[in-house]
């Protein structure tokens, strides 16, 4: 595990090199990888979203670039302060401050005003901008952000000293960190990790331990999931080979969410290799599951447009280009019907113990 | 503390005394206090919102009142049932778990199709009638359901026979658990109670040590606050006497979440009195602060229709009825400035800390 100084140390390099072109009376020209969608592939080997070998340089005496430029350098030297005075700045303190207006004269000597930046989706790209050239990630740079994952389970982890054992929470839960690459996993004595979508199905599991019955991590990122607790379930795949299942509803949107865990998100493609499980499989309703647990007619929810051209969407997509989803899509698509995860309690509140268990036993999971 | 089977007496004798009704040839009655608007009340002694003596009578022979009668003794039942199997639904378990069509045929031979209830809000708002008609609150029921709160600071609580020291964390934070008042307070060594509005900011003041510098407990709840957070600040403020600052956002809903801390919420004026800290006081940006901290226009951002409408409203609470708000609250609607936490970045990184010391040392806050 490297420090923040030694993150530090490379994002003054960079620097450093940009300076040096100048004092050298020659052009800065940075270089940075193209998060564009044109330039994001589905690997298909490694099973996840990546980020294609375009690059583009940002010249200094492009005028085109010149304020991009001028933004990159002033967010990178934002960052450094921020780790020299050994503070966390969340992505928001960063864009306030950094954010001001410079006036100037044009050559017919009229005063012009001009933010560093008006948006907040102009200051993140940026740092999204030194991530992919610096290869030095947000939570590397000691930047806050918000973090939704909880988990409970036989885990003990360590974070500045501190051992947390996961299992003796009680109704408790332990909440994840910003940076989860500076958590130490100390010890794991589980048999797999449970992603719940749904809060509040993890706060029944919790309590009803099941996760105990099972020797189960199980995890909740309360719908879309953050990078921190995505990052945190890679690992557990990664370090320890530990099978990952992710329960969500049964609609178009629990399957996207299944698919950021699994393979990856657009937006992040630059991050897939920390944060994608390839190995993930996927616990969830699908549409054949409507028939297949008789779930009746009142409590199954007819899709809305949303649902139908977020199905279309996922036809499209390459990672969801195999005969179990194209055949599910389609048939949700067909029967315009999808289902929630607490519909399962129309067979009794025990219901999704036995769920959970036979389908991964019975291996009835999409992979 | 009393136990889940305690409460389940309480379920069952209330049910109990509708069936003696009937086998007695009564009508069975249930009186229900009215969870209406214009039975809220707000209680200027007590300083927080509470449910005012207007009672309903649910009658089983009245038509306008069957379905809703039938409706509250079906979840009843299920309640009952999940606590008898030791089961914790969420809310929406118990919806799908009592949502049935009920086929009936009517004088004139016709057949007649009818759901027990069409949405959740139907079933939610049978939970709560089931929660003021017994007085047993939905965590005693053993009902889960979203938690957001998390906590950090020199606090010991214990959950189910294990410990945990709130000051031993590191990076990471404790989640609170659904029903906190099955929360043991083992130790508490904290001077003050922080509640945060914001998740990212709550993780800059972990990591920045800001709770151990100060000896104090870090909340957040991540915008409007759930039921588990607001009764574990409650109980840190009543059996503690730790004073309780909220830090939100300079805006009326800001404002807003800050009074639901403080005096309650309309929607749970029942719950009030355990729910409300009519002692916390508003350590967030007020209008005024605009002006005090120089925060330039930059950083200010143009209120729009619904900041506007909300601050409308806001001056018609009585609990707002108050000279230091109704001037920031006219202040706001002549300005029509709103300013977020985070552009006090704008006098460097560190000033967030001295800006809450500050106002905390020099009582600048708002009772």
């Amino acid at each position: 595990m490297s420090t923040r100084s030694e993150f530090l140390k490379r994002l003054e390099s960079w620097g450093t090199q940009l300076a040096k072109a100048i004092l050298e009376l020659e052009e800065p020209i940075m270089e940075i990888p193209a998060r564009t969608l044109s330039n994001t592939i589905w690997d298909e080997k490694a099973r996840m979203l990546k980020l294609g070998p375009e690059k583009l340089h940002r010249r200094f005496l492009d005028v085109k670039e010149a304020r991009k430029f001028m933004q990159t350098v002033l967010m990178l030297r934002l960052i450094v302060e921020a780790i020299r005075e050994d503070v966390y700045p969340t992505i928001r303190d960063l864009y306030y401050n950094g954010k001001h207006t410079i006036v100037f004269k044009d050559p017919l000597g009229r005063t012009h005003r001009e933010n560093t930046w008006d948006e907040q989706s102009e200051s993140n790209a940026v740092i999204e901008d030194i991530e992919v050239a610096t290869n030095v990630l947000r939570e590397e740079m000691g930047v806050s952000a918000d973090v939704k994952g909880k988990i409970v389970g036989p885990i003990v982890v360590r974070s500045q000293g501190y051992e947390l054992d996961a299992s003796k929470f009680g109704e408790t839960a332990l909440s994840l960190p910003v940076n989860v690459d500076a958590l130490e996993i100390v010890k794991v004595e589980a048999s797999y990790v449970l992603v719940v979508e749904k809060d509040a199905i993890f706060q029944r599991l919790v309590r009803e331990k099941f996760w105990s019955q099972e020797g189960a991590i199980l995890v909740t990122a309360k719908g879309m999931p953050d990078r921190a607790t995505r990052r945190f379930i890679r690992r557990l795949n990664e370090e320890y080979k530990l099978p990952v299942y992710v329960l969500t509803d049964g609609d178009p949107y629990g399957w996207y969410i299944y698919s950021v865990y699994k393979s990856g998100s657009i937006k992040l493609s630059y991050e897939s290799e920390r944060l994608a499980t390839p190995d993930a499989k996927f616990l969830g309703l699908t549409a054949t599951d409507i028939d297949t647990y008789k779930i009746s007619d009142n409590y199954v929810i007819a899709a809305n447009d949303r649902d139908i051209k977020r199905a279309q969407e996922l036809l499209r997509y390459p990672w969801f280009q195999k005969p179990e989803w194209t055949r599910e899509i389609n048939l949700f698509l067909k029967k315009k019907k999808k289902v929630e995860i607490e519909a399962l309690s129309t067979h009794g509140l025990k219901f999704l113990h036995d769920y959970l268990r036979d389908k991964i036993r019975s291996k009835k999971f999409i992979d």
